[in-house]
């Protein structure tokens, strides 16, 4: 008789899998991105999740996730460092940034490998770091930024993964392999139109996400000032104009880049280059002159890549994710996949 | 010296309008009724505003609406009790049920005529009052139920108008008739499913009406407990089964009524009783078997009501309204229109 | 060792799979149900895709969809009975009524087993049948209604399994056991007013699911006349009021059932009834009290029930599906599960 | 003396204002602007409307809008060339590029004054013209652009009035000013990344519109194709990369648009030269860095207009308007009345 699916196995299968599994902790799982992790990681194979905590329970407390009955049943549970630290191999912090800054060296020197959703540990440059992130007071040793498909390497022998923005993976994507290849002309601006869907700005009610408030309006925030401007200029190293919309969807970015190449360039260059750049990489589909659109890649953990080019040179880049999992807990689990040494589709496709 | 309104009026006109113009003043005008208040009372060629305030502000602080900036330019002032009694003629109260079970009365009593918004004297039954509205103490003399159509005669008379909720506005005004011709079957249940977009929950962010909840999702609440349900019941002096629910869209209700007739009832009857009940009813649209949908009501005043009878004396009413508008403020202003004496469509057509 | 995850899994894991594995065909799948499907069998371990075709292909023709790509990387062929007799041995038809009411049967003739996602074969009486499905001219022998949890020995004997429409499954799984239960008053009304997302009607565009007249709006339709009323008569046995609304969200329905049982029913009573029915039933998530909301199933196969009942014995229940999932494609792929007996959760956890 | 408000008006109000009224008609009346242009010159003081016309209709057939129903409550009529000749003193045009190219000219010839909603009649370039409204042979004398609050001495005198698209006029109205004031760095790119919702599309159902393709969806599309485009280099007189993009909303354009000043220029220089160019233009309201946001607009004829300046001088525009009303019958009105020498505001606030 042949063995089927993992999620929902029988106990024996479950039983043998824990074997040689890497036990896995959750930090902050009752959030949006703590919710797609449990999901993900409920039907992962190589892993035997060992505690899912909230910093909001207490005590004794415990509480349910009714919505992810019958996938995961186990309870959330306080916070607790020591659990982390003796019981997990690896930890996911989808915590805010201060509780990561803080929390995250301490489980690194104890060995346990931590993948932190936050915004922390992104940057490298400490005088931009402490602009945007004051609460981290340097970096650890062995911190990899987990933009997976250009850092496998550094995020397969990391202690400490920095998972990307969401804005950031959206546009890094799509832009980083181009700046590479020295495409860009050098003093043209890059201006990144970006685009998102309400559950990026996280599970906490507040007038901006309040239905009546974003339901048939559009609005643009964080003009000038918005640390994912920041990571993205980490990326490719010059200067980027970046200017986010809230958009009325539940999931999904879309990141439209306005650059200049030398005239001349054709489509079929830029092909060429992300074609090299993202040779077997599952989960960026290159599209071409189609365009993508968000519901493409909503639910997923694809980015979908576009690009259109004029004679004169003016290009235009349209990238798509989701911002919960590419742009978030789908990328930290692919992470988590390199980190592990497994392939690194599983559980995400 | 106050000027007034400005908008599409010539200056003569507006100067001759304050002449005969009712002072009018809104406790409450913040919140999504009060700003529509705001709105349709800014137009309004026999109003005078003068005042509009908010138990928010504080002392000397002011606050502008910017989105009703050139319709209304006035202030948001702090609520005072002594204003309200002496510069207005006519005061809507868009405040929660507590303060304006407090403050009613006391207008009244100083002469004032009062518009309420909220629940506290909607409910005539001393009992069933006690239990939804604990705070109404008892019911001011003067009092009458605002719902217009049927009680212009008590409106244009009353002291106090308590005008009615949202569902049972939609509601009430497509059952009521049938109820009172008397053409119900005795002891069927009655049964009203009604669907409400989110903005009927007000302003004040929650979890319930956080955008990511809302988008993509529908629920049902307030099974056998919502005090619309006794509102509904009062109306039309029989038991009723209400289930509200929240579905995602911004401003309107449709309201689906499940009942029994004599067998053989046509719709041609129903559609008789309607025609004699809303002979003249400008805001009161019948489209029969055609089934009314909101779209045709989203920022109007209109109650569009439409009806299905079977040959066994299953019958369907199907109504439809903006619940901030005929459901609320633009009601209210029908009501105003009424006490005044001015045409019943002044500043809602 | 043993593998595990199949989607994307190497060239050797996936050719010792299709030795043992069901070949499996697709008729209709450029639809979005046909899309669903191959979203799910794509990572089916017991499943070799054989064909996937569409009417609309014409003679050599074939089409991509870029939305599937990565995980199902084929191309949509003409529809060619020829083939779904001889390389299938399980065909999906996900095409309107009246093709599948010619095709299906010639494809049980020929042996091959068939799962119908059209309504052409879910009616047993032929007067009925008749009135709503008047191109199936009759049903073939070794026909099963596919409600999985109710059904799964028909099932899983089937030659043709005829797979529920949305409405009714969601109607069905909660009302069914109460019924059979024998719970309900003999002549009391039993009203379902339903509310379901747009993509239950299909992806050919039309002014009714045009997004600026669904956006902001919501609608009755089909009342007293829909042929799910009829499908829901069947299951019961008996006559139910069925009125479906059209909401402005892309995916799942909402099902709300108003009934009488004896007063002093306890809803611990409807709760052991559903335990009983359920059990084992994975699927079936029963919420009580708690009522379900349709952001817990959307993009899941799960149906959720939670119910209400008052001491006068008015009761109310709530049912929720993805109409996409359990109430199309998920729920034919469960029922593949019971015919080829694997594991019943098998691609859909 | 004459009365202001005229919706609801008594029939003797109606009679005296019908003789000093200018005729109106409207061809196209069936389309979303036709139906938007019914509405608010229905509540015009200063029109008689003669005819709504659809080319639709054939025959003697008409038709009724019941949405419309106790606001306008005549009948659409099948086009009638002569009609419009005969009985209108302004037409307006809601029509299809080359039905409006043929018919405009025909009636300015006969003396009728045209405002065009279509695109037939917006480019001057003879060149630019022809490749993106062919149908258009030559400008009849007398034509003016539309964008009211720039072009209010043309309009006045215009034969024949083109109504500007709906992205320019949110685009130019931010845009223009700062170009005619020689603020922009001369050959730095300028930037129009714009939102549109999805009534922009019109009322024919497609698969782009089709609400499960849209809702929870976004994407690009016209990239470096669409005339919109050639309309906003008329306006500013320099080459623009605009780039369009669908939002899941019904109503509303949002125009984020990226752009160079010399460093040290200042927000508060930005706002002198848009003060001084809106002076008393009523519908375009300043937000400065507030930011504007569609909700403020949606459902009236403003534009909100908002900036940003960094000290490099890179300078970042957001216009909104509601697509349907000043992005296309709201001006359209508001041109009519220029024309007629009335209050610019008239039906309009």
């Amino acid at each position: 008789m042949h063995t089927v699916f993992a999620a929902g196995s029988s106990a024996a299968a479950s039983a043998s899998r824990e074997d040689a599994a890497a036990r896995v902790a959750i930090a902050g799982a009752t959030g949006y991105t703590g919710q797609e992790l449990l999901r993900l990681l409920s039907r992962h194979p190589s892993v035997s999740l060992t505690a899912a905590m909230s910093s909001g329970q207490t005590g004794a407390s415990t509480r349910r996730l009714p919505g992810l009955s019958r996938m995961w049943d186990g309870s959330i549970v306080p916070l607790s460092h020591d659990t982390l630290k003796n019981d997990a191999d690896v930890v996911f912090l989808a915590l805010p940034d201060a509780a990561a800054a803080e929390l995250a060296p301490a489980l690194v020197e104890a060995g346990v490998r931590v993948i932190d959703l936050s915004g922390a540990f992104r940057l490298r440059d400490d005088a931009t770091r402490a602009r945007w992130y004051p609460e981290t007071h340097k970096l650890p040793a062995g911190v990899a930024y987990g933009l997976t498909e250009r850092e496998r390497g550094a995020v397969a022998r990391a202690q400490l993964v920095a998972n990307p923005g969401c804005y950031p993976t959206a546009t890094l994507l799509a832009l980083a392999p181009l700046v590479e290849a020295g495409l860009l002309v050098a003093n043209a601006d890059v201006i990144v139109d970006a685009k998102s869907g309400v559950s990026g700005a996280g599970k906490t009610p507040s007038e901006r996400t309040h239905f009546s408030e974003c339901h048939g309006s559009l609005s643009a925030y964080g003009v000038f000032g918005h640390r994912h401007g920041a990571e993205i200029e980490q990326g490719v190293g010059r200067q980027v104009t970046f200017t986010p919309h809230l958009v009325p969807l539940d999931r999904g970015i879309l990141s439209t880049i306005y650059l200049r190449v030398a005239p001349g360039t054709t489509e079929e260059a830029l092909g060429d280059i992300y074609e090299h750049a993202y040779n077997g990489a599952t989960f960026v589909r290159l599209v071409g002159s189609a365009l993508p659109e968000i519901k493409h890649v909503a639910h997923t953990n694809f980015c979908d890549i576009g690009w259109r080019v004029d004679p004169s040179g003016r290009a235009i880049l349209v990238s798509v994710i989701d911002n919960l999992l590419k742009g978030a807990s789908g990328q930290a689990v692919q992470n988590l996949n390199v980190m592990l040494g497994v392939d690194e589709r599983t559980a995400l496709l």
